[in-house]
């Protein structure tokens, strides 16, 4: 698939937990967990199931990172803690790729500033931040 | 209207199904068609009914373009297929325009590696790909 | 904390709506105020409630600019009224401080044709808009 986004993961629906309106999908990416929600519509007709392959996509911009000694707790559903691999600056952002602790790698872009303030160079440990509502899922057509 | 966003289409609500706490609104753009998903209270507060000429607004972050031979199904509501008419690369980031289908001009940005994987260039066709919840709805004061 | 997003406020809810699965909950940041949109789960989880302090998270990309004359009513909840203190120009994007009424300080995230368009230097006058759902509360861990 060719897609934009910087964060197209291959995983495995965990659980679906269905609600009114919206579900709750948890999608295992090897030994990285990522929380979707999605309408029940796009439950319907892309048929998600526990155990079914599914494509979870996150645009860059949407990812947000944090420091690991933030001593924050945060209302979105994703805080998934990695490894900085590789910052490239740009004139007002900057795109950081970490690499989470199961292996998984996730492209995030912020601004130059916050490179700095974080103090975000290879090595250095950082929580990327998703909402749940910010994960796109697909199934092969 | 002065705006930021870089898209802000003219329409006429085609249908809009109401929830109990958000509603899904169907947009005619002329030829194309977009879904927004607002809340309730908006609905009610900005009037919005079948028949009703609003602005649907996006930010070009929040568009993903996605290559015409994706062959895999997506969560979001809209996936709008057109063909590329102008790509301006920056440092980290391009902004690419699409014409879609029905005239609609779209503008997204995209990382520039996204630009090169995806091959965009003028006359390059590629779906926009937007989530119904991304879109705000404006109306006349 | 240190979190990538260039607006993080530290404000105390003033009131919180709950609902079946989202709540709806309005910080008051010194005089200005936000709204901000979230699970029923983030709620419980975060013991958030009226009067708690909160931390208010908004990326800058997810930030609108609108000019002060726009003659448009939107779906979005959040428009707030500041006056530009900065901008700050890239290849394809700008970055655009703005002095709220109440005095906290907002960056936006937009396009350089945007800045242009809506004639945003310092000194002028503009409205910013965030939709509820793209503001992440957070609380000392």
């Amino acid at each position: 698939m060719k897609i934009s986004a910087r964060n197209v993961f291959e995983g495995t629906i965990d659980t679906l937990q269905p609600g009114a309106v919206n579900a709750e999908v948890s999608i295992a990416l090897g030994n990285d967990r990522l929380v979707a929600v999605v309408t029940m519509e796009s439950v319907r007709s892309l048929e998600l199931a526990a155990g079914k392959s599914v494509l979870a996509i996150v645009k860059a911009p949407w990812v947000l990172l944090m420091s690991d000694d933030s001593g924050v707790r945060l209302s979105a559903r994703n805080q998934l803690r990695g490894t900085v691999k590789l910052v490239e600056a740009g004139a007002v952002n900057a795109e950081v790729v970490l690499t989470l602790a199961g292996g998984t790698e996730l492209t995030s872009i912020v601004t130059k500033e916050a490179v700095a303030e974080l103090g975000l160079k290879p090595g250095t440990s950082a929580i990327a931040v998703i909402k749940a509502s910010h994960v796109i899922l697909g199934v092969p057509a």
